[in-house]
């Protein structure tokens, strides 16, 4: 099989299951107790904390264990809402975000907070200048995604968290599809998400980065671990396969490109009649390529190229499957029978020029061929 | 080391660790995604919660993974409250939940509702009657634990999930250690919290058995994963070793018995001066034993016998390293110099007879001299 897929979830690396291998084993401790089983797993996790937040250049105590990158968004949205209702009850985000941001948003809108969802460009762009004009003296928190998970374009963070510093407006950035991939520079971000399972770890486990003096609730409370910020016995093996994960993308981040086989895609698939490419072409993930192939079915075309044994994905695979057309491409314009046809192809460890070349070669065929059996549909219906 | 300390948590057996590797390896499908990788994980997933379910005798669309027991605590509360908030604002728990449910109940608090947080007698027994005389027109939810974790009473759920029946208010009960160790009859239950680490399965994975036709609002919200009640993406891994456990225990629960273990170590140990046995005699867990030894420092004990090679704990070692006394020894009656000398064993699975008469072996003459150095502290205070 060719794994293109790596925006939905990645294999996990094989030096990563060997570093969890002990916590599922001799090493059970709660690492609440304070007998030597007990403190032989809190030295793991206070270790790969340490490794973590290095990464991150920020302090141990500013990584906060989550189950993963949804209850990291949901953590930051609701947390810093609940804990800062008597200031404001206004909340800005985009209409591009992870369903974890956007639905968190929608909870809190209907418990009596305010919520504006901005408007993006037709590259899936958010203007800094929008974000500036939504505040109001009620606004208490920002959330932009770095980058997008289904068309891979990149936000322009910096800007908008020096606009949220200036007002002194709290800003979460969900940094799911970016962390480990692209460098992240924290100095003006209070919040941000991530997950291990995108980045060669296992699934299950994330963090929330909370910057030093965030006023923020816990989303689950309890016997006050982590800082007390997030309560229940820690996962100590995804813990630690996390920060393996993290070491390694610490040494290949710089080193590995997928760049030029992600524009090779993209320049070769543009040639196909009815092809739209989604995302700026510049700023986006270096191992994203998303498309359009107008009056084609996306998941017909998934299952086309899994006979074939290539996984890919259309709309987002995160979520579970949906039958209406992604918020992202409405967002940035599609029109329905453009948006349902959708493909993202979403490179990662391991792959290779030859696969990317295999995908090119049947690419123009299947999309021919399905789209075939459409206009068939069509003009059977117009019968 | 000989392991006491079952309550805190339990080595994971060979068997689910042997399950869960190929989800650690090459099955790393995302269970959303529709090729083929992806339906592998879906299935391993499914097959798991029907596992689950019929365990518990239960329909597998009930059984709503979390990470953990602590968030199926807070998704029962939170959730109960915010989606029947226009019914009623009040919840009725007692004095001696987890610190899950009762700092849970303590955030609704802050935020409108009202909670009876219900006395429990010198056996840490909640009066069924109690129940219902707290009950107002306004109550929408009661709470009450199977089993204490920490003193090991087994609370009368059947009869208070009665009155809640007969009064038409949800009842929640934290079955964290009691799942896949005795029988628990679900008929009047509506939701039952549950975690995989307290029955020799992995950290960071537990359910929310969510009886069909209850009205609840998702904890995490995205993609709407779980039947939309609890998103993100799946810990395939962690689902797969749950179910694992859940079969052995489902083998091993009617066969293994360590309550003639317990019985002894409580008669054995009441014979020394100063000790009070926490907790009902009979209705308790069959792998609990608590105490408290007046004037005795039980963090010390802790570690004297861990100097011993015997892992142990004191209080509640589920929950961070807290320095005042258990919220569970106050309510039941003991003074702050009781409170603070106590001692939880908790029997699991390997635990021979030879461990238990070792512990017993030791136990007076580790309590006689930590006494005593507490005795000299007092003499030199009053100096």
């Amino acid at each position: 099989m060719i794994y293109l897929d790596h925006a939905a979830t990645t294999p996990i690396d094989e030096e990563v299951a060997r570093a969890m291998r002990p916590y599922l084993g001799y090493d059970f401790g709660n690492p609440s107790s304070i007998h030597t089983i007990g403190v032989r797993a809190r030295n793991a996790i206070e270790e790969s904390r340490v490794q973590i937040a290095s990464f991150l250049k920020a302090a141990p105590e500013e990584i906060i264990f989550t189950s993963g990158g949804t209850e990291a968004d949901n953590m930051a949205i609701k947390g810093i809402a609940f804990a800062n209702r008597h200031k404001g009850n206004h909340i800005i985000t985009t209409k591009i975000e992870h369903d974890a941001v956007l639905n968190s948003c929608r909870f809190m809108e209907n418990i009596g907070f305010k919520v504006t969802y901005l408007d993006v460009n037709s590259d899936g762009m958010v203007n800094p200048q929008d974000v500036r004009n939504a505040m109001t003296n009620k606004t208490i928190l920002v959330s932009v995604m770095h980058a997008n998970n289904e068309i891979g374009t990149i936000e322009l963070i910096k800007d908008i968290s020096e606009i949220c510093k200036e007002k002194d407006v709290y800003f979460h950035t969900d940094a799911v599809q970016t962390f480990g991939h692209i460098p992240i520079d924290t100095a003006n971000i209070n919040l941000l998400s991530a997950s291990a399972h995108k980045i060669n770890g296992p699934k299950g486990i994330g963090f929330l980065f909370i910057q030093q003096g965030t006023h923020i609730s816990p989303l689950i409370h309890g016997g006050n671990h982590e800082f007390t910020f997030r309560s229940g016995t820690e996962n100590v093996a995804g813990i630690v396969g996390f920060a393996k994960a993290v070491e390694l993308r610490e040494q290949r981040m710089y080193t590995e490109s997928y760049s030029p086989l992600r524009d090779k895609l993209i320049k070769e698939t543009s040639r196909i009649p009815g092809t739209i490419v989604n995302g700026h072409l510049t700023k986006r993930l270096p191992n994203n390529a998303s498309f359009c192939f107008s009056w084609v079915e996306g998941e017909a075309l998934i299952r086309k190229f899994n006979q074939q044994g290539i996984a890919v994905s259309t709309g987002s695979a995160c979520s579970s499957k949906e039958t209406k057309p992604s918020h992202v491409l409405m967002a940035i314009g599609r029109k329905p029978h453009e948006a349902h046809g959708s493909l993202r192809i979403s490179l990662g460890q391991g792959n290779t020029s030859e696969e990317i070349d295999r995908l090119i070669e049947i690419l123009p065929n299947t999309v021919e061929e399905l789209r075939k059996l459409s206009q068939l549909g069509r003009q059977i219906k117009c019968l």
